[in-house]
């Protein structure tokens, strides 16, 4: 995979940046530009003009005086950077609601994202398919995870089933792990686990939406 | 609402941490701990010390020395900061499985949040139920956020659906928007819109990933 080498590893603040910066340049190249400027795009985006050029320079990418960064090289750097001109297989585990969402969701080929099969315990599921997906029982997958060289597991399971969970990415050996449970798990050293969590976002909607109300009082 | 304000506004990154302090409080009080040590939790949650003191001073609560912070105040005060002490009400705008998910998200009444009610554009879904939610027409969203003192919108509509979705949250004068759409919306100025970007959190994973096999080659 055509992945680069950055000569510092970038935080986990900065990467999940990119994907705004990407989209935004991304429009402006469908719009004809050929160059964008941090200093629009500082506005457009709420984030500090300095801060924009610091993160493109960490993938790779710097500005040219009076025309800004070059549109097509800078969202290439940023794919490349990601990983998002490849294609990243992935296994969904849990076809419940949240698993049916995600292996639905709109956009994630656009990241080079594919979920390819799906695995669940409830056995009135196997063999039926989420749009294209199969659902398959749950003790094929770490079997296919080896056999299929796939790399992310994506965990929508429900909290009670963490035991389970944690048994099953540690015997198959899956390197990467998007984890959509409402907990923390553990994992073996080495593995690289992302929690989506919810609480975290909802902590900024319920106290700014209390900052917004005191103001008015 | 009982939220205490704060001498300076707390920003996102903070506001994001603390939902995790708040989860590792309650374990200790629940394992009979007085007293948490932000030592300790540093190296639980792999935050430095200083950033934990420092977001915990910033919602009311110092530490005594050589004991820790308060255990209980602690967790009530993080509750208080984020009015998870409180009740929120939401409303879902959109019943498709992302939706669906949400309503039935397990843990969200731990933080006071809870949708009392779902809106869909589709006449098969009004009157048919998420759990104990109702699903209605769109068409009542308006005068029901006012009616019911409604302060948060959950979004899953549809990309394609942005501009009905912007002019829905204008009309209904609703103060907080939780956005699970895969694009970013304009809402007039004051509106709280806190996006959920599972790109975000896919950079993390994807960049993690390849920063792994690119050291095992």
């Amino acid at each position: 995979m055509a992945v680069k080498q950055s000569p510092e590893p970038v935080n986990e603040i900065t990467l999940r940046r990119l994907p705004r910066y990407l989209e935004y340049i991304e429009e402006q190249i469908e719009q004809g530009e050929t160059y964008v400027s941090a200093t629009q795009m500082a506005k457009e985006l709420e984030v500090h003009h300095t801060q924009i050029r610091k993160d493109l320079a960490a993938v790779g990418v710097g500005g040219v005086p009076k025309r800004g960064h070059p549109a097509k090289e800078s969202a290439r750097a940023i794919r490349d950077f990601l990983g998002w001109n490849d294609t990243s297989s992935a296994f969904l585990v849990g076809a419940g609601n949240l698993g049916r969402a995600l292996a639905r969701y709109e956009g994630f080929k656009d990241a080079g994202f594919e979920i390819i099969a799906a695995f669940d315990n409830d056995p009135h599921t196997h063999g039926s398919r989420i749009g294209k997906i199969e659902i398959l029982p749950m003790e094929k997958f770490c079997d296919l995870v080896r056999r299929m060289h796939v790399n992310i597991a994506v965990i929508t399971a429900p909290a009670h089933a963490r035991a389970e969970i944690e048994s099953l990415i540690e015997r198959s050996g899956v390197p990467a792990v998007w984890n959509f449970m409402p907990i923390k798990i553990r994992v073996p050293e080495g593995v690289v686990v992302v929690d989506v969590s919810l609480y975290s976002s909802l902590a900024v909607v319920t106290r700014k939406l209390h900052e917004r109300l005191l103001k008015q009082k």
